[in-house]
């Protein structure tokens, strides 16, 4: 019926809903939201036959693996405010998540594209943002990430966990609701593996950490630091794909979300939110309204198999959004070519960042 | 003031606009159409300073060039159609083109992102398709192609021809006018160097070409061959990414455009308007209305020092939508981490690109 784990700072609760999913609460606040009532941990929908995850199909053409999941086609689309899966349930409605309110939850997804694919979601409250968390609450979804990276990094045939969030219908999201998503891949997909496979060519030539040197350099560079602290550093990249584009390191060498230490989780649980409410400021209308920025924000964290130290924990957040009526669209230089073509400069994009601080 | 240069089949007359940027009119009907009169190769708009390119940073966390091109951040944006600048002149309007008429066009891009960028005009008709182009004028595109890959291939520094179509607002396209582009990349991009080191490998291992095997492979499973003629073949490949995809490639091995012969330049005139026009039939609304396709149409060539004939020419042909109603967005999984996720079976993708033939 459900079990409870201590995790560090925060109850984590697991049960199953009625077509076999696990879920997750992880709550950080007494009185605990979820887990005490019977109702969190018993889905009142009938069992349904759980959709079937993609299949793999390797391109010799590339050497990348590519995930065919045709039942993906018919998840939910842009539901309206009472139909949000994501929402706590209630008594008249039945959602996802069967508790009437929590701080994090996380749950296998009704459609998922691979056998493990997660959501998470950062909040009970559909209106909220990631900008707005208050640290205590995004300590808690560092703990979230940390603990699923470690679960399904440990689970047979996982090469790869990836915690990532798509926001803004700007990159396709089909439910507004604050909310972010975990994948274990069963191989290690083509961004990892060409980062790992740079780090070590830089290793064997050089003998240094290229990762650690590209963070040091920008802190040494200066001209595209976003913001730094005592664990963390936040720049533009120099070679910056994107309209918009942060990349966050922390100052030691990590290999993944699990490895962080108290210290750096508490710094980061202050900065994430802090970055993401400056790109809610980073464009406005003419009147001066800010604009929600849509963007990816993705974690790479060392394939579960490179033990080497090579790879370095590292956060990207990327906007295709140029300007507050323009987008960015990968057309046929970036998505058939592979070479990207930016028409923002990284050191106006660092400034802007920095002007958005407050 | 222009010169006339015997190219098969086509006319080529190349002049030079008044901010230096050069134009090729090739020209396959009698009356030629352009080229004749002065008009057509004198631009009598003012001098203008030129749009500077951009400039390349290195990304070492992947071994990317990346082109940072603020300039175009002012690019023409979606006109009207009395502001077209790809159509003809007339005695009222200069445009890019000062011919009152043209067959095909090609002149460097005003807004370049690489210091040789060109744009290629297959029709002077606003409203023409690929689909509907006649075979005799997708040839003289051709010729156009071959003649571009040959001149920007031999120059000093270019290292990659890439001859590419962007179609539809959905990929971020700026002119509705039927055009492509041609850019010459100073550096490999990542996905013609991922093709090479993939052929080279496979070569390596086995001692056989990886592109010709995928071709022959296709034919031989037939399931997802979508047309096939005496020196092409058309197919979805085994791990399509797209919601709809097509590869095309040439029986023989051939390095690039150039190297055709005569006869695989006459079936690829009659096979890729017809391709086109299928793709336009793909969609349809829910009275029957076609639904012109977006898509991104890219050539693979093989890099210009590629001399070792593994690298094989093919053609992508790449769609975004999902359905009459949904696109395809790249997001965390495709644009973070490069692993693709494709909602759609390649077999039911050339099932239906088969019954589009007409």
């Amino acid at each position: 019926m459900g079990s409870v784990t201590d995790v560090p700072l925060v109850r984590k609760t697991s049960t199953t809903l009625s077509d076999g999913r696990a879920l997750h609460y992880f709550d950080d606040t007494e009185p605990y939201l979820s887990g005490r009532a019977t109702r969190a941990l018993h889905d009142p929908r009938p069992p349904s036959p759980r959709a079937a995850p993609g299949g793999l199909r390797w391109d010799a053409r590339t050497g990348d693996w590519v995930t065919i999941a045709s039942a993906r086609m018919d998840r939910t689309h842009l539901p309206g405010p009472g139909e949000n899966p994501l929402a706590p349930s209630t008594a008249l409605r039945s959602t996802e998540i069967p508790a009437h309110d929590y701080d994090v939850v996380v749950f296998e997804n009704r459609f998922p594209a691979l056998p493990r694919c997660e959501v998470i979601c950062y909040s009970s409250d559909p209106a909220a943002t990631v900008g707005s968390l208050p640290a205590r609450r995004m300590r808690t979804v560092i703990e979230a990430w940390a603990d699923r990276t470690a679960v399904l990094g440990a689970a047979d045939g996982v090469e790869q966990v990836f915690c990532f969030e798509n926001r803004g219908v700007e990159t396709g999201v089909t439910l507004t609701h604050p909310h972010g998503q975990i994948y274990a891949y069963p191989f290690v997909p083509r961004e990892a593996a060409t980062v790992l496979r740079r780090a070590r060519e830089h290793r064997t030539a050089t003998g240094g950490n290229l990762l650690r040197e590209r963070m040091l350099g920008e802190l040494d560079a200066g001209t595209r630091v976003v913001a730094s602290g005592r664990h963390w550093a936040a720049y533009v990249p120099h070679a910056a794909r994107w309209p918009v584009e942060v990349e966050v390191a922390p100052l030691r060498d990590v290999p993944d979300l699990c490895a962080l230490d108290d210290d750096e989780r508490a710094e980061l649980a202050f900065l994430y939110p802090e970055l993401m409410a400056r790109l809610d400021r980073y464009f406005s209308t003419a009147d001066g309204a800010p604009i929600p920025l849509p963007y990816i924000a993705a974690w790479y964290q060392a394939p579960t198999a490179a033990d080497d130290g090579d790879f370095r924990l590292h956060l990207r957040i990327m906007s295709m959004r140029r300007s507050p009526d323009k987008l960015k669209y990968l057309a046929g230089s970036e998505s058939a070519m592979g070479a990207w073509i930016n028409d923002a400069v990284p050191e106006e994009i660092a400034a802007r960042l920095r002007e958005a601080a407050r």
